[in-house]
């Protein structure tokens, strides 16, 4: 290797000492925001404009010539025009041949054109090399400085070199290039800064309106058939007690239904009698939204706990407390412990908190920075093994919290069951069908299933 | 850099309209997975297997051929076979030769072969172009398209270029490719799938076997013990009482587990006089689970502040406090507020407050998203300065809660002392001998030997 | 692709045999530290040395030669030097011709030299190529091979071969290689080692201050205020009814401060009517900080959370509630529930749940693995409209708190106001503004700025 043979890949031996010269095609918000950053960092720009007036929007530092002068000043040129204007690059083809062109333009609707921005502008130009980059940065933050979030630039194109090149400037602004290959990813690239949280729209829709329902529901049983019959107005329930009994139904149910799918699956496969067929559409989206659902199920178990934690602070448990108090005390009376109560109220206690952290740690696992270092095998481990043990000690928690009431006509008020039962209806289910299905006469054809074996190979097709 | 010569290192200039045909030799469960996948992802699929019939398993649109005709129709070949059938490839060499060989296979055991499969079958065909790819992907997952876990994909390869092939089509599978260098990494990337959390096992056994312990200790003291000597039956201790002694000994024990290895490694490095010399086996093996040490540590802490929070709301405990408040209210007596008491009381729960709180900073900074944002310099100050912090006001919580009991001789029952008496011994320990070791006249030596001062280079190996 | 022409990128065909021979120049600390790391895994080591006897400190396996023969001996050459001596190697000119040579220096100061000693040692050698790295890696930790910390090793370089067999070794040592470019970066990598969270000290020292301010406040009125006027030795509130009035104070304040600099921000750019002229340094610097400022009033929330909840396990408290009850019974009182008192409790503690819980989400969103996952799109998203709405909740649960004492004389100890009604001056004032705003005679304009507009294009320089 003591080869002193120039080095066909070393971009630009002369980096090391000064910076080449950038071309901006453009000089609109982004351009300009660009260009100030980039001189910043000690690049020479030149922007392409029409009018080669000096604008006093354009960086003081930044050159402007026409289009066709300052592309060839450059190696790089950022353009930064709308995809509706690239037409009017098709005269300048030779001067731009073998230049590397940045796209850095975005969409306003995902999926608007057929092919990516990039792609387009490859086409018109075949003979300069396009790489996309920049179009996840904000101009905003480019210019404040402020760059909280994300200081990933995802680039991608086909010509290596190019995109190396490319990638050095992103290094240069103090942000982390992400190489995402070939332009085939620019349609990715250019759809990623429109999503607004796309797989948490379903998971987030369905909590907003289970929890309506159950709070109704409460609402219902605990205060206005309280003040109906009672004649008590426990309005107040709405701050916190309605609250505490909706968020671990939510939390039960929605963990409940992370695991449905897998159990739903799981039967189509073993009907079918192979793997090799596409499940219903509404499987697939169900099994692609498990984690958000889980997430979100963790977000209510955590509010259960702070909601619960703080009952014997509430004026209301501290005046329920002194008036049974002052009445014990009143009719002197004192009182055995009750043995059975105290078993009951500590093993559903623990229960809950064993519980809570599981789904906690299923939690920690599922960030990324978590789940990136963990294996295949690990990581169905936690989520199978510790996620199942988490639903059946939350099961266990609801159902010794509620036992003694289930067959009280007395928690049947308006001959409606407590939400507290409506919430064991899916865990109990996935439970029991899951229990089946871990059987040895079940599991077995399953595992041949999932490892490729298909019962009638014939009609697979 | 104005040149239009060709460039060397684009991979596929073609790549941009349409991605090239990839091979699959074997048609098992992986192949067909995979197969499946990327056609999906728009890759024309080549399947090479000995029977030339079409398959039914097989994805329609892929072709089927020969292993010699299907290889000469793609420049990538994906080897889908185990490596026991790896030498019926040696006939093909001449027409493998050149050819991008990605190895996906797994063994079934941790370092099975005395070499890689990857590194076998580049030395079975020394002529072709290997990378190592796709084994820490699970066949279940590419086909259920749930890429729950971990989407990195570790490749590794002699070859830049092949390397380069190899991870575009990982990214067009919307995987992401992780570079892990030559092939040397193979054997690491083919146990990476098989291992189940291995830093984690002697943490995980050593507290299990403690926990039981102290739950015996526990349980022979505080219900045994009560049962047989005042024939009270506190059996329901077993769900929250006792968890919650158990868990804040084994936090207090496995955090002080933590730092002495340390302690440790400073006395041998003192009495050595250098530190050139490789520590004792189990000395290396405790210090690299030190972190897995002090997150189960954290675990048990975060338990014991649920168990404690939860207090109030048991019912033995609602129980005790109404009826000490009732046989006080019938006593006709009034309590002055005992100032001492109220001091020991929140002295020990701000103690232990603030001790939780250090230490669940040190569990967020050991995330490896937080770890790999802090240097060398910031990390040493937040684990060990913060650390040694945490553990001194553990302990002290500790020595607060059972202070005035230490010389009453109604708490040793049965001639043994409280678990939390038992829990301090190491964190004293600990403490004390760290406290002699920053002394000026030990820190002195010791921070030269750890700068590459010895003090007999003569002896020294 | 067919091609079997050689490839020229192929960096070493033979590592996968066997690891090319390394050398050092230097026995210093770290030379011989990296030394023993390399020859453990599988590289021949070859020292450069004046004196070329045998030195017992340094590794037995490795091979001690003058400096000049040593470099003859490998293609890499690893400078384990100071910088003030690196003029010894331009003699070796020639030798060093085109070889690889690994700058793993660091300085004792930031910017301690106009440029950096990577770059300095390019100026020195132009003829060999110079590659920045392991300056980031702590001896210490090569030698006891506990590597907790991060083990990614910053590696920048103008040539990218030399850089792509570095980081080759940097992978072979099991650590992560992070690409930072072109040797402009080693100003970068050669201080990352020596800072010391520099973002957080601003934040860190302005909540210790204000922390202390509030204590003392709090101290005076809380406790010698009582002990001056009623006589009573409320001495041990400092260990937690204190910090529980500072806690969530300083959590109040500390997250509107975070939200002020936009505030100013916005107000300058209406003023201005240009968002391309820099804000002033003091806001600059005040924007950067805003992350650490919001993860610091976490902290303080989230102490806030746990001193609030053992409220009912202090002495102090129980013996409250009993003497209460006690007087109660004793003067045979029944108390009707108070239906505002119980609203009241109620809604303060579920307000605050929800802002917690909230300020909680905003707390993981900055989590790097989490906000690299998110656009810029969601990133303002979360950050904005969730983060004002924990303002909000937050400002809504202190002002309920303490709602009905605020026209209250006997609040006002010493003249002075009650801290939480201090607490609520500065996020008030935001919240105020900020609806001001957003009020669409402002936001339109504003937003126009945003996007480029400037009202004086002429006076905008």
């Amino acid at each position: 290797m003591d080869n002193n043979s120039p080095n066909i890949m070393a971009l630009a031996p002369n980096t090391s000492n000064k910076r080449e010269t950038v071309c901006i095609f453009g000089t609109g918000d982004f351009g300009r925001a660009l260009g100030h950053k980039m001189i910043q960092s000690g690049y020479p720009v030149v922007y392409g404009s029409r009018s080669t007036q000096i604008s006093n929007l354009i960086p003081k530092d930044a050159e402007v010539l026409s289009h066709a002068e300052a592309a060839q000043k450059a190696a790089i040129i950022i353009i930064a025009i709308q995809r509706q204007h690239y037409n009017f690059l098709t005269p300048l083809a030779e001067t731009l041949r073998g230049k590397v062109l940045v796209d850095i333009s975005n969409n306003l609707k995902l999926n608007q054109y057929p092919e990516s921005n990039a792609e387009y502008l490859a086409q018109l130009l075949p003979g300069s090399r396009v790489v996309k980059a920049f179009n996840t940065v904000s101009a905003w933050a480019l210019q404040s400085g402020t760059l909280d979030a994300s200081r990933q630039v995802f680039v991608c194109g086909d010509d290596v070199e190019a995109k190396q090149m490319v990638m050095n400037i992103v290094r240069a602004l103090g942000l982390t290039p992400i190489d995402k290959g070939t332009l085939l990813a620019a349609q990715e690239i250019e759809n990623y800064p429109l999503q607004l949280f796309p797989m948490w729209k379903f998971p987030i829709f369905l909590s907003l309106g289970l929890s309506a329902f159950f709070f109704c529901y409460c609402l219902a049983l605990d205060v206005i058939h309280t003040y109906v019959y009672e004649k008590n107005d426990f309005s107040f329930f709405i701050a916190v007690t309605i609250p505490n009994r909706v968020c671990p139904v939510m939390a039960l149910v929605l963990l409940a239904l992370v695991y449905l799918p897998g159990i739903f699956a799981a039967i189509i496969q073993l009907y079918r009698g192979t793997k090799y067929r596409r499940f219903p559409d509404w499987l697939d989206k169900w099994m692609l939204c498990r984690k958000q659902l889980g997430l979100i199920a963790l977000a209510f178990a955590f509010l259960h706990v702070l909601f619960t934690l703080v009952f014997p602070l509430r004026s209301f448990i501290s005046w329920r407390t002194r008036t049974q108090t002052v009445s014990q005390a009143l009719n002197n009376r004192t009182e055995p412990l009750n043995n059975t109560n105290a078993w009951l109220s500590d093993s559903y206690l623990a229960l809950g908190i064993l519980g809570f952290f599981l789904f906690f740690l299923l939690g920690i696992t599922s960030l990324p920075s978590v789940s990136n270092n963990v294996n295949w095998r690990e990581f169905r481990f936690v989520q199978s093994k510790l996620g199942y043990l988490a639903l059946i000690l939350c099961t266990a928690h609801t159902m010794v919290y509620g036992g003694k009431w289930f067959l009280n006509p007395a928690a049947y008020k308006w001959y409606l069951p407590d939400i507290y039962m409506l919430s064991l209806v899916i865990p109990c289910a996935v439970l029991v069908v899951k229990f089946v299905l871990i059987l040895p006469c079940i599991d077995k054809p399953l595992t041949q299933i999932r490892q490729g074996w298909e019962r009638n190979p014939k009609h697979s097709e």
